[in-house]
């Protein structure tokens, strides 16, 4: 087959361009939609589900889901310790395993709420989900590598390859070794979900589970994990997921995004339209639950209004003290009568952090974790 | 806790609007962007398995998942029938199995490439999968029904609620009683994908698969058969799922959705930009593949295009002869020297059934099977 090129030669700067925000009254673009239709989100109604199934699950992939092979694959533990390991799945099964429940939230959650907004996968607020996670605990496969004196991150690689920003790369993050290496913080290598080979979406054969972070700590399709005496500045790290644009400063290097913010979220009450998703019930008591989760510490509180945020009222809130790094369950009842209703939820941590009112702006959208307004219209019979 | 309601009375009419276009030059809506973050297609990437794991397999759910329990589930077979059968899940499963491995494909596949564009679930190409379902053949279960002479159609019921343009309904669709009795047509009562119980958001615990018609006729969280001795004229067959506004006529009742026509996707080569998933190879041979498909009939050509479809070449197909229903592969060489590309790619099927170089426009945005076209950079080195 003959080509013929369009154009002459091309960089990858030409084909990779510099993050930017939407104009005032741009919508979604094509190139926004078309990572929208790959990607998905949970399906709120299916916050039923203690654990979300692959498919309900919410799914980010940066490039493409790469092709893995499970009988030949290896994860090297390499870099700056003692015993470098380089293991298939069969040693990494071998070794003791644990299951953590983790809720996993994307930190560009709630971006498409942003104004202006900033243009990538333009979540709404349904990038979350909830599994068991099995695999070997990352603390006890550092502590067999032994991390040599000065080592002071992780830096995790991933088989994902694509350019962004101009910047062709592997997928790559780090973790300070005090969180890596650090057995109450659950750092896991993962093998299952939901007590199944991990799907291809979501990391097959072999991905890192972080909990309490935002879920671009969590690298799918893990190859190796090097221990490095210097901290890593890769482009995740050090360009994207940082809190920029706070400060008017344009060189401002931004704060590293990190735990995930509180938030609730509500199972719709009632029946969909189609085309708005707006809900609709009837007449009578309407039972409200949903989940409610954060990366700072416990949920301690869940309120809800349905008058526009005048008042509130607790829910009662039901979480499982062996889960520490799962959502809370909370429910509610309601009377609904005849009428139009916005209905919000917020959740308030141990720390005492809670869910503002309105969306705290940053220039790559991450963290917006705005109060969920779920439009209700009650009919007369 | 109290409500304040926004407004007074409301009626579905208000909640639920017409259809409608979008404007000259407007965006994806926000409306849109939220049916886009629930249902997902098929990242392309995901043609290389032969059959789609759940989470790549794509979904369009019109209402929401509904809460199922398989342990009290009951399928009715009724209406013009001499013998009814209600069956629990066991009762289904003690009969005979059948495994039919079936490419299933949204009828809007394709309808946010339209100008104008109808608001709608916004597919751009990729709301399609192929999947090994496994349930009790229709045709016999409506044998051992025994339908009455004058039936004319099956109407299947869905346990999914909502309300679509101002109208309240179960999602319900019908089949001719010649399509939906027929061995030959293949039409099953599932309730396992790909060896395992259908997950939540494909049906679960039991729906409805018709090899060769596009999605809508596959009914999920199937809940009761009844054979009429007229035809259906609910509102998914009578008003949703028609080619409309072909004709000049505003009142033109439209042709009913039925097969699916064909359509050529290749694996994207090389790798992605993030946001614009524009592809990046570079210069030397680059293998690629794909899958083809059609309701009307095998494929039998797959063609490629490097020049601007100014000309094709054939691809190499592989179909399974055992495996009427399910999509063909594909695979093509081709060299690439520094420059930009569009490559296409077009499915022929044994009907002489092709894809357009342009979109067919209608209302409704149904089976626009307009050509593939993937933008291709190939540096320089």
């Amino acid at each position: 087959m003959d080509g013929t090129p369009g154009l002459g030669e091309v960089s990858l700067g030409e084909v990779s361009a510099p993050g930017r925000v939407a104009g005032p009254d741009e919508g979604i673009s094509t190139a926004e939609l078309a990572l929208a239709t790959r990607n998905h989100g949970l399906p709120l109604e299916a916050l039923a589900h203690d654990t979300s199934p692959p498919g309900l699950h919410y799914v980010l992939v940066h490039y493409d889901i790469p092709a893995t092979d499970p009988d030949v694959w290896r994860l090297d533990l390499d870099g700056h310790v003692d015993h470098p390991l380089s293991l298939d799945l069969a040693a990494l099964r071998a070794r003791p395993a644990v299951t953590h429940r983790v809720t996993l939230e994307c930190a560009g959650n709630g971006r498409a709420r942003l104004t202006p907004r900033p243009v990538s996968q333009p979540w709404l607020a349904e990038a979350v989900g909830t599994a068991d996670w099995t695999g070997v605990p990352l603390a006890a496969l550092l502590a067999e590598a032994g991390p040599r004196a000065g080592a002071v991150e992780a830096v995790f690689t991933g088989a994902d390859h694509g350019v962004e920003r101009g910047v062709e790369q592997d997928y790559r993050r780090s973790l300070p070794l005090g969180q890596a290496a650090d057995p109450d913080r659950g750092v896991l290598v993962a093998y299952a979900m939901n007590g199944a080979p991990l799907p291809p979406q979501h990391g097959h054969p072999l991905r890192l589970v972080v909990p309490g972070w935002y879920g671009m700590a969590s690298v799918k399709w893990l190859r190796s994990v090097t221990v490095t005496d210097t901290p890593f500045t890769g482009f995740q790290q050090a360009v994207a997921y940082r809190y920029r644009g706070v400060t008017e400063d344009p060189d401002d290097p931004g704060e590293p995004v990190t735990l995930i913010a509180p938030r609730a979220l509500m199972i719709p009450p009632g029946f969909p339209d189609f085309m708005t998703r707006a809900r609709v019930v009837r007449p009578g008591p309407v039972p409200l639950a949903g989940r409610a989760w954060s990366g700072h510490g416990p949920v301690v509180r869940v309120e809800l209004s349905a008058d526009g945020e005048q008042s509130w009222t607790d829910a009662e809130v039901t979480a499982d003290p062996d889960r520490p790094w799962a959502w809370a369950a909370w429910r509610a009842g309601w009377t609904a009568t005849p009428g139009t209703y916005l209905l919000s939820v917020r959740a308030t941590d141990a720390t005492g952090r809670t869910q503002p009112l309105t969306a705290p702006w940053n220039r790559g959208g991450f963290g917006n974790n705005l109060v969920q307004r779920v439009e209700v219209h009650c009919l007369a019979e």
